[in-house]
């Protein structure tokens, strides 16, 4: 079994060091997890290529985490990402964090991600083909 | 000019290794510094001696953080925290994050946390002696 | 390919956030690594069942690293570990770190290791059934 | 009381996530430390300006930590940085971390940092100018 209804899913080792004194992974670290899904997504629409030729990226706006289970080292987690949203200059993207050992979902969570025009400095509509490859991309056969 | 209306603060300098290759301070970081300064708040009502004394502590439930402007090295930042909300078994902190360079708070947040029984593995009431910590030390003059 | 001559070996993913803003992995992120994979060693042999059963545990007095190739996202790491002096109290271990990208060893180093009895808070020396385990580990088939 | 014998430092509150399940501070916070202390000596001798106008930077080639104390939160500790000889196309940087809680040292280190030229990706010399100021900043008064 695995996160159910994403396309796009990274797989990580829990390190040791991402516990705490309370003797569980730390709240931060989920955010870090986040973060790795999150680009490893818009590394499959292409958005990175954008930002080296137009200088066009994404800004992170805002983000939310639920944490639902306790975790700790050792185990495997798999972290899922998926558009929910899509507006004129910004996306909702929705997180969520499967532990293997748990075999349960241990977190979820939803950032807003405004595309972003770094020579003007200001939102900028979400290109066409960026919009299209995400409705494709999510439409796909999730697993 | 610092946070106005937080009874609770604590100040960090930013490090050269908090920016990430776009150039500005990491979105992680702004949950390591809440979490600095929501450690400080509950040390300052005696949260970690009831945790010692009688194993009941804090678990955070959920948080979110707003993102209203980029921080960049070398810059000074005041995380705040207070508490807006005191339920039964949960309280809701809010967050704030001034940027000394750029006199303005570069981010917001909001987070839930529920008192926690390690014992009994189960959430309980928050203890009277907390809450009228709480309230005291809220209704104390801020700065 | 990967690491010869190393009996324990973990493998992680770069992280897109373990690159600073040099555009190449952060100097501090290798001994997070060799840190992953000095624990995984250590679990191998036994040592945290000592710990919690004895409170006789590693303690890390001295380490280093050599930095012999940058590393940059996407990669994958594989870190070696392997113990390769016995003394009384201590003992040396020898950590490496192979980029699969690009095939050849990207860092190692060196660590002191000492056994420490949290009760008296001393080193002590290793306990035979602990130093024989070591040396039939280290003496089996590397890979 | 302070570090000695440094003209460069910097102060860093020892944050509560810095712990580890140990319950002390984690190696590899000691690696950011120095590194923070680093940058901030390298500033002051003007390397990130030229990194900026010339791209010729520094890289660090190797880094050590001897450590002599556990620290705990909560603790204020102060990094020192100085450049202890001075190569032909590289330089010895030794590094010291003082405990304000304990007034003793809690770890050194030693570095290996080379002067590189990002454009033809060879060591270059230690140009006259950056090796006259940090011969004039160490022979400076010490604290």
């Amino acid at each position: 079994m695995s996160l159910p209804d994403f396309r796009s899913t990274i797989t990580l080792p829990v390190q040791w060091s991402e516990q705490d004194l309370f003797g569980h992974v730390n709240n931060v670290v989920y955010f870090r997890w986040f973060e790795s899904s999150r680009i490893k997504y818009l590394e499959q629409i292409g958005l990175p290529d954008l930002m080296t030729r137009e200088r066009i990226g994404p800004i992170l706006a805002a983000i939310g985490c639920n944490y639902r289970r306790q975790l700790t080292y050792p185990d495997t987690v798999e972290i899922g990402s998926r558009i929910t949203r899509l507006g004129r200059t910004s996306f909702t993207m929705v997180n969520a964090i499967w532990s293997q050992r748990q075999q349960t979902i241990a977190a979820d969570g939803e950032s807003t991600i405004v595309v972003f025009d770094y020579n003007s400095q200001k939102p900028t509509p979400i290109p066409d083909a960026i919009r299209t490859t995400i409705e494709l991309f999510e439409a796909s056969n999730k697993k």
